[in-house]
């Protein structure tokens, strides 16, 4: 078989990309007589709404992740390959790889998501990683227990609370989530681990330029995560924005504050990817799509997930998981077919955010829960959606024994 | 409290590595009054027995550690510091780190382990690592699973032949268990995966310089170890030295085997630490010590486990963790009491290899297992030894599963 020519009398389907939007696509596509390859830079489909989970030591990286070709492995006309690409020819219908020969397509899918934005400041990233990637995730879990590491040896009071202040910036549900998962672990996790202090005193503060947290939820949920977050001892500030950060610390609203450690959860913009097919995009990067996902101008190719821009009854869709797996799973129902694709409608199964062990949001329609039964129903869907028997099975004992003793299986610094 | 002097009434200890040694000294110093401090430059214990597990993609990097101020957190006694030593200075009594003021001791504990030799070739590290640290086997991990991901996108046969060749250098156990398990990953585990080749024709091919097996266990078990081994698939070569290693493959009595991927797991050599003390040393860096684990020259000064050398019965104690665990139980005890510790004396609670999944070697004394007995037992005393409940179950559920359906759950590439 070749990569560089198309020779089925089938077109050959490529999805660039094996995130929710790729992956549910391929597995629409799977077991059928349509030639699909699914292009990934790395081996592994992520599991991003844990993201926060292994940056804050709950769970390891490998817990998170699944690799693609094994998800894909029954479906015989898919082939999974891991390269990276570097831009699309629309004119010759081929695909630019790193390393290797151009991959024909007849369709093209392009699903490679979104990044972490810093405002017009990339000098902020190197010092405020955001839970994006296996890579950051072990950045950020790293400085966050190297912080209470040195505080344990530090000089003199006044370094060591720079060493224990934390400040998250963003509050939307990643923002929301790792300041609460950062004062549990200082509270409970570490208590009693050190000797020269006393690791509850840590400061964990979270920063959201905007009135209110969670803004994409009910105004009344935003206010609870604000008081869940506050019970657990995090500093919650809004409508502060943040002017600096430096190796010390961070400023906003012209006040300074030392901070050894700060983690971004902030504005996100397309990925590589809405570059390589030109098309109209948005100030965030994403291509804007028809209703039938595709790109117009571009000759068979098509356009979803975080990558893509879509309004629906005068709303641009949010950036979900569940949105670019529903267009991932409606376009590959259609290319399964050969037929063209309808127009794609989103239908939310429910937005959740968790605050802390035993506290989290969800809302769905006119429907709102909080506390304990949000918490648990938020447990059940993402143990769930995790992709892998012994992942499920794994990441559930490590949450109830997590639930009962506070213990976190995974600090390692790197 | 400053390190720089030593300001109580009852000497203080100082215990530099966190390895089944120092820890076992620290353990045995729990709870008393004895003002101690432990100094390792990462933030936890490795169960290094199972590095071979996180190396084959079988276990996650933090199943096999546990931070060591959690395993200390109710000695109160005792103070873990993250630090990298950098020295020693005995006339002062104090141990140099990086970065910060000296630390002051009484007594001291050098117990910082073995690092692999490259037999003066310092050069093939870079491309043979070995399993010894969380970093290795993560490097491991992924070029063991990227020549698979590279050989679904091979240009030709042969190339794909490299990618899919893998040499394993040196027949002790950490080779033999190191073989073993990327013959199943090929055999079982990835089957199935791949569209252009079958992964089970990867080979595999052991190297040991001398003519057995596992030459520190009865004969008999290396040539059971052998048989099991090629029963895998495994080519074992007996007698075969290494000569060269590059980029592309390995050369061996005179013959070049193209293979993309080597693991090292021969000779060892002691690590840093024992020069910082000066003293007589052997070919392999390590201490020579006296009956107490003494320093002979040093005052106040031991060295124990893999850094250290000492004769029982005319022939050096081997390098196990379980002399390192029974040498620090036995100072730990002594320096507790003040009293000068009396002579050690190893007593072996048996040795054990691991061939695969449903196959090990056990000895102890004139007993001898091998096959399923001896896997389980192994199995069980792992799970046993691993600290940390949460860690127990999660390896033991993972152990299972992976018993019966071949499944790895941490096939992550970096």
């Amino acid at each position: 078989m070749s990569d560089a020519t198309t020779t089925s009398a089938r077109p050959r389907v490529v999805i660039v990309g094996g995130g929710f939007g790729g992956l549910a696509c391929a597995q629409a596509l799977a077991g059928s007589d349509v030639e699909t390859i699914l292009v990934d830079q790395h081996n592994h489909h992520l599991f991003q709404p844990l993201l926060y989970q292994a940056a804050t030591a709950a769970l390891s990286p490998a817990d998170i992740t699944t690799p693609l070709r094994h998800i894909l492995a029954q479906a015989k006309n898919i082939t999974v390959l891991m390269a990276k690409v570097t831009g699309v020819d629309p004119a010759a219908k081929t695909v630019r790889l790193e390393t290797g020969d151009p991959l024909a397509y007849d369709r093209l899918v392009l699903a490679t998501g979104a990044v972490y934005s810093y405002f017009g400041h990339p000098e902020w990233e190197a010092k405020a990683p955001a839970p994006k990637s296996i890579h950051s995730v072990r950045e950020i879990r790293s400085r966050l227990l190297t912080a209470f590491e040195d505080a344990e040896r530090a000089k003199d009071e006044e370094a060591r609370r720079g060493l224990l202040t934390f400040v998250v910036v963003g509050g939307g549900p990643t923002g929301v989530e790792t300041a609460g998962a950062i004062a549990e672990l200082a509270r409970w996790t570490l208590k009693g681990d050190f000797r020269r202090f006393d690791p509850a005193k840590a400061r964990v503060i979270l920063m959201e330029g905007g009135p209110r947290l969670l803004a994409a939820f009910p105004d009344s949920l935003g206010d609870y995560a604000k008081a869940a977050l506050e019970a657990l001892g995090v500093e919650v500030r809004l409508g502060h924005d943040v002017e600096a950060i430096d190796d010390g610390g961070v400023t906003l609203n012209g006040e300074r504050i030392p901070a050894a450690t700060v983690v971004w959860g902030a504005g996100t913009r397309a990925a590589e990817g809405a570059a390589w097919v030109g098309g109209s995009q948005d100030k965030a990067g994403r291509i804007a799509i028809a209703p039938d996902l595709s790109v117009p101008g571009c000759d068979g190719i098509y356009a979803l997930g975080d990558l893509a821009l879509l309004k629906q009854d005068g709303a641009p869709l949010p950036g979900l998981a569940q949105v670019a797996a529903q267009q991932g799973a409606h376009l590959g129902r259609a290319l399964r077919t050969g037929a063209p694709p309808t127009p794609f409608r989103y239908r939310s199964k429910g937005d959740t955010a968790v605050i802390g062990r035993r506290a989290a949001v969800f809302t769905l329609g006119r429907l709102r829960l909080k506390g304990r039964p949000a918490w648990l129903l938020w447990a059940i869907v993402h143990v769930y959606l995790l992709i892998g028997f012994q992942q499920r099975s794994v990441v559930m004992l490590q949450w109830i024994w997590r639930y009962f003793t506070a213990e976190r299986g995974a600090r390692l610094i790197d």
